[in-house]
């Protein structure tokens, strides 16, 4: 790693993916993991912010920042459903980590394709905790571009090697099983999400609508089922009846959040539900029996973007997958900034 | 320009710097400033939101969003005193400048440069409204990195071609004379902040002092001054004595924000100040008589950041002063992020 202090490691998206496939994206999805779970440990020392959003008829833009008192990250994300007409992402991202002590940036990252893989480890870590002893089959209900993450995650952390798939639109799922091919994975593309959830222990809902919809349905969800909502995430968006809420056990990132992003939107403000970081510490147990339903209200939190950066900023220095960004001014002398151009005019 | 999506226009230091004097310094400063005043002027589509700050032992990482509903910016910026102990800047900064439409980032750039001249800009723009017809003689308080800025601002916008300077360091004095040699100025080294301000008609206080300081006191401050007063920008961070501040007509970026870090955290919390938009619009006059003193309490705001992303992103095409950033994942299908990776891994 470079020590001249006016650079800055910027990992690109051509990088990011060389770094994942270098890696692969199993060993990726476990170790990412790691990271979150650790920070999720040591919850109680980070800066919890809500998310900063600005707002527009078309859409959001965001900046997620969060610190541990030693590394400061934030994350730049926007969402824009009509995006994908003129052939752009709805979701894009960017991420910097940065020193506490100095202030000074120490990455640079793309984080589009970061994120999707730190949402389906942060599922997959959850589930860990949550799911039910022995699950090997999920459900996937929406198969757009985060589903394959997810179950590669799943199979990585919790071997679950049975996926039962349903989209809308049939191509999506068949593009989700073209792309799971050869990765180890027992597919049933199914034609209802009725059909998909037979026999799964796990249930993964992360399809895009934009309004609140009802994916599941109270009769669709057995009896010690564990389900990973995904797909809701924003104000007026939401996957889940009711009525499975209530009778859940309901697990979030951080609740101030949650409480307006998330499927628990639905519900009373003061609902019970426990925070993921307690169930990892052991503060709150999980799972009175094996009948309760486990519901794990994903919306993505700061804290997740930052253990990525954390674990991509730790790739660097073996792999070399990054540029050199001239990213910060550092004249010989600090209080010399005009002088530093005046010398810069002699160069020319 | 490119049409590339995934590509993101990056002006780096050398770039920025390169940009800075192929226009010309007086004249970046004074294009810079008809963008800062002219946003400004339409205060009030803004969406102003206070700056996101983290703070540590060691400093502070702030994040600078705001929006004119049609292009948002964000600057990061840290502040450590300590920095130059080890060589480092205090401040360094870097912006975004993006699409609110699509929420695509439109230019990434550094901004520690970029700062120091929308700084003096800003300055010299409200100046321009505050100061008294014909001024030509403007003391500086304070010869550090952004002096020579200020100077050269004020110039360029106000024709200031008398400068009195004194720091409590000689050097810097030295330095920032010497750094403007050449450039039109009659200079006077001045012993003390007593002489300097004799016979100014601006005095403008840009010292690095980290605590309440009385860098001027009343007796200093003759009738019909006008006081640039940049230096004192955080909280526990002041350079006038109150007794000036209570005599003077005070100008502010974003109320909100000055009471906190500006001058006027001295003064009652009601204390009747002026925002500068209402000045430029006509909204508020300035200057009763020829006697008044005015003083512009500057910090910084985040519309004077979006305006300098602003102006920085239209020279680019021109200039060509930039390199292209593979920031924003770009799949062929935009629900297929990770068929992307899968097809990466075959060009492997």
């Amino acid at each position: 790693m470079t020590t001249r202090l006016n650079i800055v490691p910027f990992v690109s998206v051509d990088h990011m993916m060389k770094l994942v496939l270098a890696i692969g994206i199993e060993r990726f999805l476990t170790d990412l993991a790691a990271y979150i779970e650790e920070d999720f440990r040591r919850w109680e020392l980070f800066d919890k912010t809500p998310r900063v959003a600005s707002h527009s008829i078309d859409g959001v833009i965001e900046l997620m920042p969060t610190s541990d008192g030693r590394l400061y990250g934030f994350k730049y994300v926007n969402g824009h459903p009509k995006n994908t007409r003129d052939g752009r992402q709805t979701v894009t991202a960017f991420g910097v980590l940065a020193d506490v002590g100095n202030g000074y940036p120490m990455l640079l990252s793309e984080m589009t394709i970061l994120t999707a893989l730190r949402t389906a480890a942060t599922s997959a870590v959850a589930a860990k905790y949550l799911a039910p002893k022995g699950a090997d089959c999920m459900a996937i209900i929406g198969n757009g571009a985060q589903s394959e993450f997810q179950a590669v995650a799943f199979k990585a952390l919790l071997g679950i090697n049975r996926l039962r798939l349903y989209d809308i639109d049939p191509a999506a799922t068949r593009k989700c099983a073209k792309n799971l091919e050869g990765l180890g994975f027992d597919i049933t593309p199914c034609a209802s999400a009725h059909a998909a959830v037979e026999g799964a222990h796990i249930i993964t809902t992360v399809t895009a609508d934009k309004q609140y919809a009802t994916i599941l349905t109270d009769n669709m969800v057995g009896s010690g089922v564990h389900i990973n909502a995904v797909g809701g995430d924003c104000p007026g968006k939401t996957e889940l009846h009711r009525d499975i809420l209530l009778r859940s056990q309901i697990f979030v990132e951080y609740t101030p959040q949650t409480r307006i992003e998330g499927e628990i939107q639905q519900l009373d403000p003061d609902h019970p539900v426990v925070e993921l970081w307690a169930v990892m510490t052991g503060k709150t147990p999980v799972r009175g029996d094996s009948r309760t339903v486990t519901l794990f209200d994903s919306v993505g939190f700061a804290t997740e973007d930052f253990s990525a950066l954390r674990y991509v900023r730790d790739q660097l220095a073996d792999t070399g997958l990054y540029e050199e960004l001239d990213l910060l001014a550092d004249p010989d002398e600090p209080r010399d900034l005009f002088g530093m151009l005046l010398r810069a005019a002699k160069h020319h």
